[in-house]
């Protein structure tokens, strides 16, 4: 029987690379993907794209309340998408786009799920390196939520299971984590990275997001498949 | 200004109780309940009612998809509330009504509340000796989310708060809960515990949540206000 891994989704291209990992290392997926309040619908459509080409076990989509609690650019209207914003700037400080505690829910459901369905592995795509200041992105922090599970879980306390939240991406550079989804085949055309795109669903290009994926692909010296709104720009 | 505390509230006696040691404190309350599929709405119902009479500076209920995971008796239908066991048997087995991961999914919303609010202190009912053997109730684990969530928090890795998990009930008894409640004026007859009411807002008074109520009223030597189904057995 196969080893079942919970795969955090976004239909990003972080989260599909990792799915993408998992799978060629023969664990049988079941993807997890959040609706949040996102600005758009447009990342649970890629999410749903991404789980039939990866050809996952299930895909559980969960509704989350996190509108009502608010705080972030990525949950309410109040706050404005940042844009254009330098390198240096992106890695001083810690952006609007943060929403409070995201990865601690976001694990938090796929501990539950892990333990219903008896999946040992939960795997996140989360980086340290071309990401976007996160406090919830560092090993250090991923690190205390596994130890932190393994208390939590009755299956883990009664020495059934033990929880592994594996982050393969956590040390690379964007370039580096395309390069890897690209030999094992992803289509990034699948996935969708912008925080704020146009009501046709065209990338923005500006935001943190669309840069660092823009460049990824430079520095990997891969064409980059998505459609940006401004043309040229990249 | 008033320090500001989340509290976790289901309505039940414990975090009914929670909620009257931090007004008793001095703390501004923001009460924090969550819809996760249980059986009934009455659980709902009390948590309003506690909210109005302590006067919570606010009370937010959010809607959780728990019951899309399953694996409880408490969010799913196929699964039975036990009745009638044991002491013995209580204390020695992790019971159906475990619900995965509960505790770790409820902090985590409270803690990106506590974020958006600028409240260091989030106060939680936990209790580890008049229980269910809930594993995510345990100081142990408590201690560990505690420090994970000081990794998590942006405004807690920027050194503008700290985060504590208050649990001034972890080491009492049902008797003292209940007697400490008493002393600060709570009105039990507002909160609910049963597992599985009756159509009309009864108490079981057989699963475990009602024995534990029935026994900590009866040591603490007060009358036992709730309605029970099963009158003359308590």
């Amino acid at each position: 029987m196969k080893r079942k891994a919970v795969v955090l989704s976004s239909g990003g291209l972080d989260s599909t690379t990792v799915m993408a990992i998992a799978k060629a290392e023969g664990y049988e997926i079941y993807s997890l993907t959040f609706n949040y309040g996102q600005r758009h619908a447009l990342e649970l459509k890629a999410a749903n794209r991404v789980a039939e080409v990866l050809a996952v076990k299930e895909h559980l989509v969960l509704d989350l309340d996190l509108g009502k609690i608010g705080g972030s650019a990525l949950t309410t209207d109040d706050i404005g998408v940042p844009k254009a914003r330098s390198e240096k700037k992106m890695k001083g400080e810690i952006p609007v786009t943060y929403v409070p505690a995201r990865n601690t829910i976001f694990l938090s459901y796929a501990l539950a799920w892990a333990e219903v369905l008896g999946a040992s592995d939960i795997f996140v795509g989360v980086n340290a390196i071309d990401y976007s200041g996160y406090p919830d992105c560092r090993a250090e922090y991923i690190k205390r939520f596994e130890s932190m599970a393994n208390l939590a879980l009755k299956a883990a306390v009664e020495g059934k299971m033990k929880i592994h939240i594996q982050t393969p991406l956590i040390d690379m550079t964007k370039a580096d984590i395309i390069r890897r989804g690209v030999t094992l085949g992803v289509d990034y055309r699948l996935t969708h990275s912008c925080y704020d795109p146009s009501p046709e669903g065209k990338a923005c290009g500006e935001c943190d997001s669309c840069l660092l994926r823009k460049k990824g692909f430079r520095e990997a010296g891969i064409p980059d498949p998505t459609v940006y709104d401004d043309l040229g720009s990249s």
